[in-house]
């Protein structure tokens, strides 16, 4: 079981096999922290640095807990406190870090392309832990994990990104990741947040009516309002959002069948979704934070160049 | 040896029993760390997470050395940096953590109960590590441990809480704790900083002289002047509050009797206490913070179910 | 294997005898961080507290790695989030420290002398990582480890530190170690940036032309502009610092010998040195980081005691 990349940079990179591997890996991990001791030495003398130069709760607790439970050394580094205000390059400071024996760098910058840049000029293996509005890897491999745990399969299946789709890193690793696999992709929002060449460049269907595109779908992955990184207010109000776009207890009991609700996370309940789905039975939220722990613990495994899962 | 409750939210909710065990646990504790190798294996394979949405050193490096000595894995976790600025809320927050299969939270907030309101939403055990102007009861347990230690019990002792009683939670849950374990409590300090309502509310005495204060207790446990929590300018200055309130050389030297000076920290000096007090053989401030390492192991301990200390 | 000190304050109050033992020693570690397995038992049970009141990336990522290849626990605590916005000394922060059983506090602090008057308060051991413009001792001591690498010895070598000499600890640090280890030592940049007292308080030469300062030495160390340092524009502009001060290929290439280029970082691409130089082979600039972490374990293994180096 070997991925065809020293780097996990994006989804476009890696070959359907690789997400087979990673997302088999993910399920043996999965059932590791089922256990009551849930810590595995698979990374025991491994040194793993998380370089956060924005902020993050879960995903950087997330690759923390997935690190510890390999028993893995990290250390945690934040752009605030740091060496960026006096001007250090971002190469300068990851050789550096490299030069102190680190093995893995997990890595979330602003700058789209940020972790292919420094995959280019030094040796040791990246994570991209989201680059700018470019992509989010191990986020659609635990959406893609989650569907796979719910729906068997993701051969097939109908799966709506609904929302910001212009700035989400996370549509954009889902559409990959999902296209490479076999499923069907729909995109849906208002027009002013679906870039013109989505329908061509990536071979998604393009839907702007929020109804039309639930009865569609198996799944909905509903993406946050990435208020932080819009420019322009491009709704006269988030009310008017969510009136339009928002995902609703009564527009799910008007289809006639039940699709999964899935949302990335932080929700911005009562814009893009509410509370009464995001709690519901057919909301598997919250199980696509615990899927990533496992998810990510089989990447950074994976990249280690672990063989066998010690138990 | 088990607790009447599932998380320590406040001493309010504690029978007389728990403090009776934590106290007792938390003496055990206390003999691990005189050794050379004061790391238990207790809480192997127990992950924690510290979730500080407030500043501090001491209260926060303390759980985090106590989770370490009981062999805890610790994720640290403070609001700046973190999805707060993205207004995830804190139900949001703390439940994809403990998605993540963490067993025990420690948060300090500055919302009074914010930690009761996870309470009744969450699975796992919650420690309030202080919450608005509530309560705080780690560290009325240290306070109870140390004055235990020094005076051989807390039955039927007369302990005086000096100075701003009304925003200190440090205050209110020393009150409940002291009340709890048979102790005679006053409060004492100008009537702006002393509610009125607090002889009634918790049968305390309330005292506005310092000097009748010093004379009638054997403890004082001098507690910091809340500069950032006040909203009007109550004394002038602070030095006429040191001249009427702060704790003096000269005025314990008048007493007929040498009392024991306690302060949670950190300390004004010059302020609430002078230098000459603090530093001298009457103060126990150094064993409160000792204290605390162990009280905090044994509240993790007996919270995460813990029977026995593993040697 | 004894120091003569208890702290690692400075070079200043080291005879040779301990940077000897503290060279030899790092250059077993830096054999065990050439192993697949570079953990090491030789610190478990200690407790290291990195103190940082002052920004830093490479130092404290250098000082975490080296306590956790000791397997020591470690607490981080950085000035933003903590108590230093109550108004709490700096005595009383860490005696509350020690009092939580610390067994090593590294502290990185903007006050000249900072850690020495910590020092004369408190039982444990004190690593200082830069003092204000005072000295950063173990920058100097892994500078002296690379040059001793590459070079075979100190004794009877020419040193140039070349740059901001006025405001760099680690000129200071470097004089101070060089001219005890019998190296000869050369301060050579702007008159501005050096202090007239140099050649007669500390026995080195002094030059104000960067070509003679080349000619003259074996090894360049090329110091950082401290622009955050600095309160006076001293030069019209950057540009200019690098037409007269940059360390450039073509200066190089004119010497009739191979010197090798130093720099502690981060480095100023294009002011203080070009990039071509400092990516050359002549630049031993990566190996100085990889030193550090193998010098810091050296001196956290010393102070804290340590007899015989485990495997």
């Amino acid at each position: 079981m070997q991925l065809s990349t020293k780097h996990l940079l994006g989804i476009r990179d890696l070959v359907p096999n690789d997400i087979q591997i990673i997302l088999d890996t993910a399920a043996q991990f999965k059932e590791v922290l089922q256990r009551p001791i849930k810590k595995v030495p698979s990374l025991r003398d491994v040194t793993i640095v998380n370089l956060f130069y924005e902020n993050s709760t879960r995903t950087r607790i997330s690759f923390e807990l997935a690190e510890k439970r390999l028993s893995a050394d990290t250390i945690n580094f934040t752009a605030s406190g740091s060496s960026v205000k006096k001007g250090e390059t971002l190469l300068d400071t990851v050789n550096n870090i490299l030069s102190m024996k680190v093995d893995l760098v997990v890595m979330r910058h602003s700058a789209s392309g940020a972790p292919h840049f420094l995959a280019k000029h030094i040796p040791a293996a990246i994570v991209n832990a989201g680059d700018g509005i470019n992509e989010h890897p191990t986020q659609a491999l635990l959406d893609a994990f989650s569907i796979r745990e719910k729906l068997g399969t993701l051969q097939g299946k109908k799966i709506a990104l609904l929302g910001d789709i212009m700035h989400s890193r996370v549509a954009l690793s889902n559409i990959y990741l999902l296209k490479k696999m076999g499923a069907e992709v729909m995109v849906a929002g208002p027009p002013t947040l679906i870039p013109k060449y989505m329908q061509q460049a990536f071979d998604v269907h393009v839907e702007y009516d929020l109804k039309t595109a639930l009865e569609w779908c198996d799944v909905a992955n509903v993406l946050r309002i990435q208020l932080e990184r819009q420019n322009q207010v491009l709704f006269s109000s988030l009310r008017e959002y969510n009136l339009q776009y928002g995902v609703k207890r009564s527009l799910l009991d008007n289809l006639n069948k039940e699709i999964v609700i899935m949302h990335p996370g932080p929700i911005n309940r009562g814009v893009e979704l509410d509370s009464d789905v995001a709690d519901s039975k057919q909301s598997i939220i919250l199980q696509q934070v615990e899927n990533g722990v496992a998810v990510r613990m089989a990447v950074l495994y994976l990249l280690a160049g672990g063989k066998t899962i010690q138990n």
